[in-house]
């Protein structure tokens, strides 16, 4: 169903060195001449160092003193470029990208706006060319992998598969009429197909996706809990994020938290990944680090709704497993964790009062192996190490933004565009080259979305019966 | 000195319609099927319009219904694409870009590290250097115009004038020694002598730089006034900005706001543009208002020190002339306001608990024609009107993060990178195309930035004098 080969490759094999071809070592793929932010477990860094890939796995990282002893079908050579982990996206809803730039501002967005939004215009169809842009915009942003959260995902994993990305894909399940779903049991039933249909898929992780807590009842949640651990899957939901699911739940419970709830009812498990979790206090961070829950730090998306910021800091002290996240392109509004970085380290020192709180190496360490280790994936992506996966980007330091270095993790946070992403690799395969996509066409992409978006402005903007 | 000219043109002039040619107005260029936001008093924005320039002014910005009445000798079709004013950024250092990335995050940065850092670094070579990279970065970032406040002044106009944009150059004026003057009288002397060379250049301003009212005495800031009244030139302070600032200003005036001291030794003027603006209260903005003081807000940089966010909100309410600024590439980092649009949007919502708080409109109006009114330059520049300077910048609607565009403003704001400015156009003049920098050699620029960064890296962060 989907290509694990690389592609073809046209330049000339490494040069041999004196040494004879037959101690060379063969690989697929060699990086050359980078600054390797490698982000194990001693946050390595090599200023002239290599990464060399074989098939879809990373076999060597090194300081680059034994670049000769690789034989290489194709190098690629990095000029000094920083080469480091692709990054991972911990919560999104790529497909919603038709949808970014309306009504951005509008008070109570997702129950005025965004339900009935959806209600009138989610379909397959949108679910297919929503996730097809925000795909590409993810690889030209550097995201490698992602954790989606929306309807129709089987539609997403055809993308996923298509253009070569890595995801884990949870269907939504809520209480009330969708697209694909009459109610939560049918939700339910849906994520089942779909986690029998991709659960062998070797880069897509399918998923269950409740909603949020006070959009399910504690039954459907306490179901959905039994049946990720029968079946080994995540769960992910938005938890945590707004005063309206505080009353809700407050009410359902007897006064408890979000957190609390959860934990009460069972329902906080390793396999859960909580969306946001901004209203947390000690209490709370204490359960989620007792269950090993994983948390999508959405900062960017959270300041534009004014909810505030989580206590991620609080959270990092007590080893809990963060990540950043996106949220969805109406939220957020695109779909690079790189556009966060700058934002991420700048606004927890404000609300700290410290300038010395959340250094860049702390957000890279969020967009990074900390964001694998918020998706329960720590052992196989998040870092440039010796048998993990083979997703690695490249970041151009020409671009006046990015000149000088003095220090890699500064510069990434504080100076960096998604678009000074060079080359994206996923598993192996090069996805962009040179901000070339390779896997899919562009243009054609952009053309559906263009033409649904048109749809949009008819059947929405135009009718008034929502308003922008 | 400089090349007013238009660059040579080897494009067909636009065809000629049925109507004659002796009918056709001639122009120089011809921007059409734009989304173009005019930033006018009336905000008007036309989907498929039109700006047409002749020599460095806008001769006309209309629907475009009219495009078949021009005869110009290039025409780019925007193709959709936005037109906007170019942006201004009304506060950095632009020369400090050869330091960027050095030491972020040190507590008490500027005394322990900046003062010290340019007591061994700064010559008329790095300030030359610098701003060169910097001039690149802006114009590459869609900056038009700049307010730039450094030492050796007269070489920073040497690279704006070569590489065409426009500015207000201010030189530094401080108590201590400093690379091009032993005092503040000396410096006082240096700004004189680089406004009477520069004084009627016709893109670049001179100006006094006092670098604070703490950094300088009451007689020094007086005769400062006085001097900027007589020659008809701004002055540009940081203001309001830190808390030794307060603790100095307080000490030396028993007790003062560092904005009512100011106001009580005459130094608030029309001709006054304060940078950050951070500390004030309500009887500040009231004097800022009466003495019809300009204020950078650089968001951004401030809250990277967590020194606060300046209460930009209500200076808008009470009709204050704000602008965005960067600051310099030490305290931003980078150089184009596009990459605070976001921010700035978002970290007012957040601290005014209201997501519907610092619309994206009013994002735009700071980066524009907000801008230009801090900077007293609204008559000339920050909208596409007739008899207006040509200052006029295309963004890029094509890339992933920018697709779709419901909403333009908040596309800008919540989508776009500096990356997506695709033209731009200072004084009728094309110095960018295509992302190309027509002006300048910018891999030269490059190389001569890095060259001067191993010195700064074996000088100082070598040497261990200085932390890193």
């Amino acid at each position: 169903m989907f290509k694990k080969t690389l592609i073809a490759v046209s330049l000339a094999a490494t040069t041999l060195a004196s040494t004879s071809a037959l101690a060379l070592e063969k690989v697929d793929l060699l990086i050359k001449n980078a600054t390797v932010l490698t982000m194990n477990e001693d946050r390595t860094v090599f200023e002239q160092g290599l990464v060399a890939v074989k098939g879809n796995k990373i076999v060597a990282v090194t300081n680059g003193k034994d670049v000769e002893d690789y034989q290489a079908k194709r190098t690629i050579d990095a000029d000094g470029d920083i080469v480091m982990p692709g990054l991972i996206n911990t919560h999104t809803h790529v497909s919603m990208t038709v949808f970014r730039s309306l009504a951005d501002d509008v008070p109570d967005r997702l129950h005025r706006y965004i339900f009935p939004l959806e209600k009138k215009l989610v379909s397959r169809n949108m679910v297919r060319i929503g996730a097809q842009l925000g795909n590409v915009e993810m690889v030209k942003g550097g995201v490698t992998t992602y954790a989606d959260m929306y309807y129709f995902e089987d539609e997403v994993a055809k993308t996923v598969d298509k253009i070569g990305m890595r995801a884990i894909l949870g269907e939504s399940v809520i209480k009330f009429p969708v697209a694909d779903a009459a109610n939560a049991e049918e939700g339910i039933q849906y994520a089942l197909n779909f986690i029998e249909e991709y659960k062998d898929h070797p880069r897509i992780t399918p998923a269950f996706a409740p909603h949020a807590p006070y959009t399910n009842t504690t039954e459907i949640l306490q179901k959905i809990t039994k049946l990720s651990l029968e079946h080994d899957v995540p769960v992910m939901i938005h938890l945590a994020e707004s005063d309206r699911e505080n009353e809700v739940i407050a009410e359902r419970s007897g006064g408890k938290s979000p957190v609390a709830y959860m934990a009460d009812i069972g329902a906080l498990t390793p396999n859960l990944i909580g969306a946001h979790v901004i209203n947390v206090d000690d209490s709370d961070i204490a359960l989620l680090k007792k269950h090993d829950v994983g948390v999508a730090h959405n900062m960017s998306a959270n300041i534009k709704s004014a909810k505030g910021v989580a206590p991620v800091i609080k959270m990092q002290e007590q080893g809990i497993r963060v990540g950043l996240g996106t949220d969805g392109p109406m939220s957020g509004n695109t779909l690079s964790t790189i556009d966060e970085f700058n934002q991420v380290a700048k606004v927890h020192k404000l609300v700290n009062h410290d300038r010395a709180a959340m250094p860049p190496l702390n957000v890279i360490e969020m967009a990074t192996i900390g964001a694998a280790r918020a998706l329960h994936m720590e052992d196989t992506i998040g870092s440039l190490e010796n048998g993990k996966l083979a997703d690695i980007i490249v970041i151009d330091t020409k671009a006046p933004n990015m000149v000088p270095v003095y220090n890699p993790y500064s510069a990434l946070v504080y100076s960096a565009y998604a678009t000074n992403v060079k080359h994206t690799i996923v598993d192996g395969k090069v996805l962009m080259e040179n901000r070339n996509m390779l896997t899919i066409d562009e243009t054609a992409i952009r053309k559906e979305a263009l033409e649904f978006a048109d749809k949009v402005r008819k059947t929405v903007v135009e009718s008034g019966e929502v308003v922008q």
